[in-house]
């Protein structure tokens, strides 16, 4: 089955963003993308975004590397520094994937 | 905490839309919301969409409202007879929420 990702952990950050300093934003946003995918355990991202209100994905290969992502030393600042600028609130919860499915048109 | 979903079941559905019956699909979409927040152990949804590509998260209290949802007749015909008009791919992950954060502007 096409990405199955039974086992994987997924944080779902959900957000809405002030649109203050969207230059700053785009920026961080895009270097932060860079920098998650080169960690260890990085199993990919899913991301949506419009009006300001957000979904994004990110996959990893189990608990500890998602929390070594989250307590980066590079995302930690950047998350305190954007933190206020940026959003008016976000929520994140992590969880344990169980079962995948996918379809695609034939 | 502001929403804690901890020991929550998460529905993540990722989808690409084909474009096709926007009219057909706003309906049922509309119509699965409402039939969702009336199922038993429903806790909420969260939801962005842009350009055709959507995410939507449900949230539940446990699995068995998660999985009786999925095989609701209503949600099953509605899935079985959109889903080549609507979707090009969807991908859809089951989870359990082991924890949440969220935070808010002051």
């Amino acid at each position: 089955m096409a990405e199955d990702r039974s086992g994987q952990i997924a944080v779902m950050f959900i957000s809405e963003r002030t649109g203050d300093d969207a230059e700053g934003y785009a920026a961080a946003a895009d270097a932060m993308d860079r920098l998650a995918a080169q960690q260890p355990g990085y199993r990919g991202v899913d991301n949506v975004s419009a009006d300001g209100l957000g979904i994004t994905l990110s996959y990893w290969a189990d608990d500890a590397s998602a929390v070594a992502w989250r307590t980066h030393p590079e995302h930690s600042a950047t998350r305190e520094a954007g933190r206020g600028r940026w959003y008016k609130w976000y929520r994140l919860h992590v969880a344990d994937i169980a079962r995948s499915y996918s379809w695609t048109r034939e």
